[in-house]
C-alpha cells in the first residue's frame, strides 16, 4: 500500500468514528434548543415546553425507525423516495448503524425547531402528533432528495448540513404552524375593528438559560456541520467558517440593534449567533474566509429584519423567533452557497457566481429551495389542518392563560419551592455624602414643608382616605387594572401573594402522588382612594373580577390615617394623584 | 503489513483517543448528575447538592489513586480483587495513565448515583466518608470481579458498561442509605400509631436544570457506553442500541402516565430517559434494534414501577427517584443480556435466551446481579452503620427544615440576590370584550346587590372586623396553619416577606467574608377574623409559634371596615366564610 | 512502511481530527465562563454578562482573522512578533485552518477572563473596546513568543497549554481592570477618612448557574490542555494530571475552610477546582501523579489566599475570584513547571528542580513569567487608561445601582416573568407532636400572659400604635433603612412588590418592540411605631429618599390596635423593642 491509500483507509476508520462523535453533538443540541425555547418563554410553560423537547426526539426515534429511514436512505424510487425497509430489525448485522445514529439526530433537530415558534399555546397531544410525521414523512422525503440520492442530489444541489433540508423546512412549518394557531394573547392589541394597533414585547423568564442553550447550540453544530467531513483539511476549513460566520452575524447584530434601538439586544444578538449559524450550514464546506464572513454580515442583519417582519407587518406571534432564524436563514445559506462556492476550499469542486461559477449552481440552489419549500408547505399545511379539524391545534384560553405546565402536565410551577432572596447594596458609610452629591439631589427645605408635617400626622384633606385591598387570581389582574385606571385611580401597588384556604377542585399528580395545591398563587392589589369613592372601587373590581367562579377573590377596606408623597411633600389628597 | 493489521493497528491508535474522549463525555455526567438532584429539590438545598455533586468526584480522585485503582485493576486475586499497588507514583513512565482516568470517571459515577436519594437530610461529612469508602473500596473490588479480570469476568458475565457495575451497585447503595436515613420531613403523613395515611410530593425547584441534567446526561452516555468500544461497527451499534432504548421508554412512559395519572409527567418521563439508559448499559454492545426497543419498553415501565412502590410500599422517600432509575433498571438491564444478546450484533459471539442462546447466559447474567448486590448491601449497610453509631448520618431536623445550604455551608441561599419579577397578559383592548364572552360569567346584576354595595361601604355586620397579621418564621408556617384551621379560620394570604432587625447569632462566610443576614426570610400571613375572637386568633398563633427563641415573630392587629367576597358578593362575616 | 511510520502517519491524522475535537471543547468554555461568571454575579446584571461573554468572543474573531493570527503565526520577526498577513483572505487554499480555529478559540479564551473581574460595574462599549485590543494584539504578540516560534519558544520556556500564556495574562488584566475601575458600590464600607473599615460579601444570584459553567469548564480544560498533543500515551498523560491536580485542589481548598471558617464553603470551592486545572495547564504533559498532586495542593491553598488577599489587603473588588483563580494559579503553574517537570511523562524531554534537573528550567519559567507580566501590565494599562480619558470605563452610579440589564441593554430583567411559588413543609400529623418534643420548647404558661391577652385586644399601652407604609425604590433601601434605625427604630418589615402607575422616562426595546414596564419594582417598608412620633418617621423617610425625581415613594399611616411579641408576651410598646 502506498502513502496514500493508507491515508485514505486511516481517513475511512477515522472520520467513521468522528461521524459518530459528531452525531452526540447533534444529540447535544436538542438540549440547547430545550433551553432558548424555555429560557426565552414564559415560565409557567417552562416545564411544557421541556417535555416538548424531549418528546420530539423520544417521538422522532419510532417513528425514523419505523418509517422516516427507509424513505430517507432506502433504494431510490424514481429520485423522489426511498424504499420503506425494516432492515433495522430484519438484517440487523448488515445495517448501516452509524448512518442511523447520523441522519436521527439531524432529523429530529428538524422537528424541535417547530416548537419554538409555537411555543406557549399549543396543544401536547397535537404538538406529538404533528412532529410524529415531521419525522416520519415530511422530513425524509425531502431530505432522500437532497442527501438520500433522490433528484436534486442527481442535479448537483448543494446543501452540505442541511440549511435547506432542516432548517428551512424546521422554519417554514413554524411559520405555517405559527400562523394557523395565531398569536399568544396579548401579543397584539387591537382595535374595535379587529386592526392591529400595538405589538408588545412578551419576555422570557431565563434569559441565562436561553443564553445557556445558545452557546450549547454553537458547540453542538461543529458536529452538525462538522459530522460528514471526509478528510483533515476538509474538517478544518468547515470549523473555521463555522466560526466566522456566527462571530461576524454576532457583531453586526449587535451594531445594528445598538443603532436602531439605542442599546444593544441582548437576545436578539444569541438569535444572530444561531442566525449565522443555520447561514453558513449549507455551504460550511465550500465557502472561504471571505464566503462565511459575507454570510454572517447578510444573516446578523436578516434576524433582526425577520424577527420585525413578523412582529409588525406579519404579525405572527413567534416567540423565540425561530421563523427569522431558521426560515430565513436557511434560505439565505442555501442561495449563498451559489454566490460564494469556490474551489479554493478543501475537497470543492465548484464555483458560486461570485468566484467565476456563473449562475448555473444558483439556479440549482434556487429550484432546491422553491421545491423544498413548497413540499414542506403544502404537507405541513395539510397536516395542521387536519389536526385543527379533529382533535384542535390551540390550547383553550383557560389553558393558554393559567400556563400549560399545570393544565397540560399538572405540575403546579416548574419552579415549585422557590424562595427568592433579595439582596440590597449597603453603603452606610462615610461615602455615602459624597455619594449623595453626585446625584441631582433639590434641597428638602424648598419643597417640603417640613413644619406642616411636623404639625400633624392627620390628614388635613377633609374628604375620608381609605385602603382598599384586593386579592385575586393573576390572570384577572390586568382586567382589573384596566378597571381602576377606568374610574381613574392612578397607582397602585401589586405583591405577588399566597391564597390558603380549603382545597378544591382538581387533583393533580406529580410522579404519581397527589399534588395539594392549597397555597395558591395570587396577586394582592393595594389601593389607596380619596375623593374616589370606596364604592366605585369596589364596583369596578367586583365588575373586572366576577366570574361566578370559585377564586373571584375578596375585597378588603381599612382606614387611613394619611398619605404623603416624598417627591412633591404633598398629603392626603394631593399625594394620591399620579399624573403631577 | 495487510489492510487488516493496517486497519487494527489504525483502530488501536483511533479508540484510545476515543477512550479518552469519551472518559470526558462521563466526566461532563457529573454536571448532568449535579443538575438532576438540584433541580429535583427544593432550593434550600441547591448549595449542598452541588457540593455534594463536586466533591465525590475530587474525593474519589485520591481514594481510587492510593486504594480503588490497584484494587480494581492490579494483578488479580483469587478472581477476588486486584492487588494493591501504587505504580501511579513509583512506575509513571510504564503506568496505564488511559486506563486509570477511565475508570476513574466510571467509580465516581457510582458515588453519584447515591446523593440524590439521600438528598436534602443527609450530614455533609458523613456523606464524604461513606462517598469516600465507596470509590476506595466497594466499587472497586465488585468491577474488578467484572472487568478486573475476576471471577465473573472468568465466568463469561457480561456487563458492557455498568448496568450491574455501576448502576445497580449505586442504586442498592441509595436504596439502603435512603432507608436508614428515613423520608424526609413531610414526606409521609401517619396517624396516631405511626401508621403512614398520606403520601406527599416534595417538587423539586427547577424543572429546567432538572431537564437540562437529563440531556447533559443522555449526551454524556454516549460517551458512557461507547468509551469501551475497539471498533468502528460496533461503535455504530451501540450509538443505535443507546439511542433507541431511552427514546422508547420515554414514549411508554408518557403514555402509560398518561392513561395513568391523567397527564403526562414531565419529570417521570425525564427519568425514564434515564432508566431507557441505565436499562441498555449492560448490553449496549449485544443488541440490536429489536432487543434495545424491549429494554426500552421495560425500563418505561419499571421506572413508573419503582417510584410508586418506594412512594407507597416501602416507604422510602427518594427525591430524585435514583433507586427506580439505577437499581431498577441496572438490575433489568444486566439480566436483558441473558434475553436479548445476539450474534448479529458486531463482535458479539453469545446469544441470549430469546435469540436461541438458551438459559446458559441469563444464568450467569442472574448469579452476577446477586453476588454483586449482596457484596453491595452487605458493606454499604455496615458503612452507613458505622457512620450513623459515630458521627451520625443524617442532619438534625433543625438543619433539614432551614436547609443545608445554611446550616452546612453558611450560604444565605443558593440565589442570595435573585428579585423576581412579573409578567402579566396585557389585552386591554376591543378584544377583551370578546374575550370576555368565551369566559363563561354569569352577569354580575344577577347575584350582586348593587344597590347594597352602593349604599354603604360600612359592614352592616353586627361584630366588628378585624385583620391579624402575624409575622413569623418559614419552618413555623405549617403549625401555624393548621392552629388557625383548628379554631375555625378556613382562608388566609400568605406573603414572602423580610423581617430586618439588629443581627444575633452566628456569623456566616462567604468566600471567608462574614455575611451580615440582616434581611432574614419570614412569611406573613394575614388573617381578617370576625366573629371568632381575635383573642383566640392570638393566642393559637402564640401557641403555635411559641418557642422562646428569638424570632418567634410578631403579631399585629388591625382593625377593618369591611371586606366583600367578589363571587358571591357578601359582605362583613359572610364574606369571610370559605366554606360555601 | 514499517509500523512506526505507519503508527506516526495514523497519528498524524488522528490528532489532526482530535486537535479539532479539543477547539470545540475549549469553545464549549465560553457557555462555562458566562455561566460562572452570570451565576456568582447579581441578577441585575445577568444579560449583560452573558452578552459580554458572547461579544469577546464574538468581537475577537473578526479581530483575530485581521490582526492577531498574523501576529502569533506569521512568519517570526526578531522572535518578538509574527508578521502580519491576510493570507486567510488571499490564499485560502494554503491555509492552516485548523491552526486558525484552535488559536481563536484559545485567544478568546483570554479575553473572558477578564469580564468576571470587571463584572457588574464595567460600560459595555468599553469593554467590547478592551476586549478587542487584547484579541487583537495583547494576546497574539505574548502567545508568539510562547507558541509562535519567539524567543521565549527558542529558549525553551515551557507552558503547554496557556497558564502563562493566557490564564496569567487574563488574571493580570483582570486584576488591573479591577484596580482601576475601583469596587462596586457597598463591596467596601470606609470610615469618614476614607478608610476601609469592613468588607461585604456580595452573594451571586444562581450558585446552580455557577456551578455548572465549573462544571463545563472542567469538561472542556480536557480539550484545553490535551489539544494539542500528538500521541496517545502523551494525551491519556495529559488527562491523568488534568483529573489530579483539580480534585486534589478542591478536597484541600474544602478542608482548609472548614478548618478556617467552620464551614466547607461551595463558591470557593468551585473556584478551587479551576484553580486546580489553571495550575496543571503549562505542565499537564510534563507532569506525573506526584507533580499534579503537589500543583493541586498548591493550588486549593493559593485560590483561598488570594481571595482574602484582594478582598483584604489589596482591597480590589473581583466578583468572581478571576484575579486569584486565573493570575495566581497562571503563575504557580508556570513556575511549577520548573519544579515538577519530569522525563517519566510520555514525550517529556526534561526534568524540573525536584526531578534532578537544576534551576535551569526553573530560571527559564520565572523569565517567562516575568516578561509576559510586564509585557501584559504596560499594554493593558495603557488600554484601560486610555479608555478611562476618553468614553470612560466605569457604568454610572445610577446604572451601576440599577443594574445593567436595563441601562445597557435596555432589558427590565433577565428573569422576567418569573413568579416563585413557596413549598412549605406539611407535617399536620400526629407526628407533629412528636417533632414538637425534639425542639426545646419553654411552656407557653410560664411566659405567656394567657389571662391578659384575652382580657382584651386593645392594647393597655397609654400611646398610640400606628403603622407607616412606605413604598419605595430598591435601590433607596438602605438609605431609609440607616435613616429608620438613626431615629431608633429597631425592626421592619421588607417586601418586594411592584407599583403600577402611568409610564413616564424612556421607553426600552426588547427585540425590537418597545417595552411598556408599567409594573415597576419597588420594596416596602413596613414599620409600626409606638412612643417614636410618626412625624420623626415621616420626616426621617423623606429625608432619606427624597430626590425630587419621579418614584421616590409614598408613605402611608394606619391606626394599628395593638402589636404582640411572641417569645415574651409583651404587648403595645414594648413588643415593638427589639433590643431585648
Amino acid at each position: 500500500m502506498d502513502i496514500n491509500e493508507i491515508i485514505s483507509t486511516i481517513d475511512t476508520e477515522v472520520f467513521g468514528i468522528w461521524f459518530l462523535i459528531g452525531a452526540a453533538l447533534v444529540f447535544f443540541m436538542q438540549a440547547g434548543f430545550a433551553m432558548v425555547e424555555t429560557g426565552f418563554t414564559r415560565a409557567k410553560n417552562a416545564g411544557n415546553i421541556i417535555m416538548k423537547n424531549l418528546m420530539d426526539f423520544c417521538i422522532g426515534v419510532p417513528m425514523f425507525v419505523f418509517i422516516g429511514y427507509g424513505l430517507l436512505l432506502g433504494d431510490d424510487i424514481g429520485g423522489i423516495i426511498g424504499k420503506p425497509s425494516l432492515a433495522i430489525f430484519s438484517n440487523y448485522s448488515e445495517f448501516n448503524w452509524s448512518a442511523f445514529v447520523f441522519n436521527m439526530v439531524f432529523c429530529a433537530t428538524t422537528a424541535t425547531i417547530v416548537s419554538g415558534a409555537m411555543a406557549e399555546r399549543t396543544k401536547f397531544i397535537s404538538y406529538c402528533i404533528y412532529s410524529g410525521i415531521i419525522s416520519a414523512l415530511i422530513y425524509p422525503i425531502e431530505a432522500h432528495w437532497i442527501w438520500g440520492g433522490g433528484w436534486l442530489a442527481q442535479l448537483g444541489f448543494h446543501d452540505f448540513a442541511g440549511s435547506c433540508a432542516i432548517h428551512m423546512v424546521g422554519g417554514i412549518s413554524a411559520l405555517i404552524g405559527a400562523k394557523i394557531l395565531g398569536p399568544r394573547i396579548g401579543k397584539f392589541i387591537t382595535d374595535k375593528d379587529g386592526k392591529i394597533t400595538k405589538v408588545n414585547a412578551i419576555p422570557g423568564h431565563s434569559l441565562t438559560l436561553g443564553a445557556l442553550g445558545c452557546f450549547i447550540l454553537w458547540f453542538g453544530w461543529y458536529g452538525f456541520n462538522g459530522a460528514a467531513a471526509t478528510t483533515g483539511p476538509q474538517l478544518g476549513s468547515i470549523f473555521l467558517t463555522t466560526t466566522i460566520a456566527p462571530a461576524v452575524a454576532t457583531v453586526v447584530c449587535m451594531i445594528f440593534t445598538w443603532v436602531k434601538y439605542g442599546k444593544p439586544d441582548v437576545s436578539m444578538c444569541l438569535n444572530a449567533s444561531l442566525a449565522g449559524l443555520v447561514g453558513i450550514t449549507a455551504g460550511c464546506d465550500v465557502m472561504d474566509a471571505f464566503g462565511s464572513t459575507m454570510v454572517g454580515v447578510v444573516s446578523g442583519l436578516l434576524v433582526v429584519f425577520g424577527v420585525w417582519l413578523l412582529d409588525n407587518v406579519l404579525h405572527i406571534d413567534d416567540p423565540v423567533g425561530a421563523v427569522a432564524v431558521h426560515m430565513m436563514n436557511g434560505i439565505w445559506g442555501t442561495l449563498a452557497v451559489g454566490l460564494f462556492a469556490t474551489e479554493t476550499a478543501p475537497e470543492c469542486t465548484v464555483n458560486g457566481l461570485f468566484y467565476g461559477g456563473g449562475f448555473d449552481l444558483l439556479g440549482k440552489q434556487a429550484l432546491g429551495v422553491i421545491s423544498v419549500a413548497a413540499w414542506t408547505a403544502v404537507t405541513i399545511t395539510i397536516v395542521f389542518f387536519a389536526i385543527k379539524k379533529t382533535i384542535g391545534l390551540r390550547a383553550s384560553r383557560h389553558e393558554e392563560v393559567v400556563g400549560l405546565d399545570i393544565t397540560e402536565h399538572g405540575l403546579t410551577s416548574s419552579y415549585a419551592d422557590f424562595i427568592p432572596a433579595m439582596h440590597i447594596e449597603t453603603n452606610s458609610s462615610g461615602k455615602e455624602k459624597e455619594v449623595a452629591n453626585v446625584i441631582p439631589v433639590a434641597p428638602v427645605e424648598k419643597s417640603v414643608p417640613v413644619e406642616h408635617v411636623k404639625s400633624s400626622i392627620v390628614s388635613d384633606s377633609d374628604v375620608k382616605m381609605t385602603k382598599v385591598d384586593i386579592i385575586t387570581n393573576i390572570e384577572r389582574f390586568e382586567a382589573l387594572k384596566t378597571a381602576l385606571y377606568d374610574i381613574g385611580i392612578t397607582g397602585m401597588t401589586v405583591t405577588n401573594t399566597m391564597g390558603c384556604g380549603m382545597q378544591r377542585g382538581a387533583t393533580e399528580y406529580y410522579r404519581g402522588v397527589p399534588v395539594e395545591a392549597r397555597l395558591l398563587p395570587k396577586v394582592k392589589v393595594e389601593v389607596v382612594v380619596c375623593k374616589i369613592p370606596v364604592e366605585d372601587v369596589v364596583a369596578a373590581a367586583k365588575n373586572a373580577l366576577y366570574t361566578g367562579k370559585v377564586g373571584d377573590g375578596k375585597i378588603f377596606v381599612y382606614d387611613v390615617e394619611n398619605v404623603m408623597k416624598v417627591r412633591t411633600g404633598e398629603q392626603g389628597y394631593d399625594a394620591l394623584q399620579d399624573n403631577n
